[in-house]
């Protein structure tokens, strides 16, 4: 098991600060680095990091770097640590959307391995973040064919040593599976509120909303700017997904509308039986 | 407040075993009838019910009768009632759809108020019936024009008995505001599902899927005999339901599609913003 490394983590949120703190745990030398200076004093005197600055240059020898910004930040992010990093240093990311990413990504630094570890809560930023975000979650690396296997499997240990279920696969996969589970739920939910909000029976159908309203819509009401985002980065894969969607979804209304009660019933029958492969509901 | 009256309660499962537990309470004289002779000595042994019969005529001199059968088995009940209750009785039933019933139920008797008691459980069943199940929660009654204000007078007070918080509104009214708040998202759960069970990346996104999904999935991955019933009897609102999501839908899909990134986070906004009116994420 590989200590000891000289780790930089760029972005010090929910995400970054979680990785500093397992990575720490684990032996490692955590090298911190936020915009905010107010953020480097909070990592440093909760023990989150071993060193903080606001200057990328102070990762001018880590061995890896984690890119912890909003997704807008990385390449940016990437292009400036370019000029500074050892050619044999790694850098790895946790962006949730890979494939416009992965491919420049790579051409500003070889060593480059696409990240995304499906770790969240509700809280964002530094104060949420917490040991163990990541144990039993899944981890997915998207390397390209070019990419180093070294590289690979140096960011693989350290993902195992957060005690993440890790999964390799390419960009586009990687992004169509996304869409699916995780952005086109945010676009359903979204047109569920609308369409009620909207409706001539809004005021009795709040009366009535519950369980089933609350569950449906969660994330659909969840945060606009994010929401956004995902549809901004992964625009070709969540467009593929709502066609996807809306086929299925023309397919039962179909059913509905011609009163077709056996084919409605079988319909959902499968739902039912799909969705364990998926989720249990006990606790995630 | 009215106490001690001789109450008829019609199928002894979750609802009906809640009502009788909640109304015995209150000081009335409860009498169950369920098909099962199994389900009437369970009621007696567990103290349900005072009296309990598979004989609808056990009700003929009931002053309220409850009607807590499957939704197909309401107007059968209630035409085999009408041949044996005294004409000042009262009945009412909670079936979740009131379009299709109400007219031809006040027909059959003319002191029928159509009901609809918003509560429920994941268990059904006389075993899973529990005190205080409709405190609190929404209880929907749907009057006609023509239906005797002494019988909705009679109804709302035992409602006001239970705790509920009594809505008052049209068949039509209730339909469509049940296919928006309740019908509506088990369809599009079970689509979501249909789509990631047909995709290409089903199996990452079987690894992938989380709490996000699992809770847009939840009423679209229930129980499909249940599901298809609701599309079979409030068919009209749902389709409306549908339309309007549609709508809803299409409008996100082309501001995706066009990249007009201001436009996708104004209307994600929208939705976030109006969540709270109809739901709040504390347990219900």
């Amino acid at each position: 098991v590989t200590t000891g490394m000289k780790i930089g983590i760029v972005g010090l949120g929910l995400i970054g600060g979680s990785l500093a703190l397992d990575l720490k745990a684990q032996g490692h030398d955590i090298w911190g680095v936020s915009r905010r200076e107010s953020t480097c004093q909070m990592a440093l005197a909760q023990a989150v990091v071993h060193h903080a600055s606001p200057d990328l240059s102070s990762l001018d020898s880590a061995e890896i770097v984690f890119i912890c910004t909003p997704i807008s930040a990385i390449l940016p992010t990437l292009t400036e640590l370019a000029t500074m990093l050892d050619p044999t240093a790694i850098v790895t990311d946790v962006g949730s959307v890979k494939g416009e990413l992965v491919a420049p990504a790579t051409d500003i630094w070889p060593r480059f391995v696409g990240g995304h570890p499906m770790s969240g809560k509700a809280e964002a930023g530094l104060s949420a973040a917490t040991r163990g975000l990541f144990q039993g979650r899944p981890y997915v690396l998207t390397p390209l064919p070019q990419t180093l296997p070294a590289a690979v499997s140096q960011v693989t240990e350290l993902i195992e040593q957060l005690g993440s279920t890790l999964h390799v696969t390419d960009p586009t996969a990687h992004d169509r599976a996304v869409a699916l589970i995780s952005h086109l739920p945010v676009m359903l939910g979204a047109s569920l509120l609308q369409a009620c909000a909207h409706s001539p029976q809004r005021s009795l159908a709040e009366n009535l909303a519950s369980s089933g309203f609350r569950d449906t819509s969660r994330v659909g009401g969840g945060n606009p700017e994010l929401g956004a985002l995902m549809a901004q980065y992964n625009q070709a894969a969540l467009l593929a997904a709502l066609a996807d969607y809306q086929a299925q979804l023309t397919q039962l209304t179909q059913a509905i509308e011609q009163g077709d009660w056996q084919r409605v019933q079988a319909y959902l029958t499968a739902a039912h039986q799909q969705r364990p492969a998926f989720v249990s509901d006990r606790p995630l």
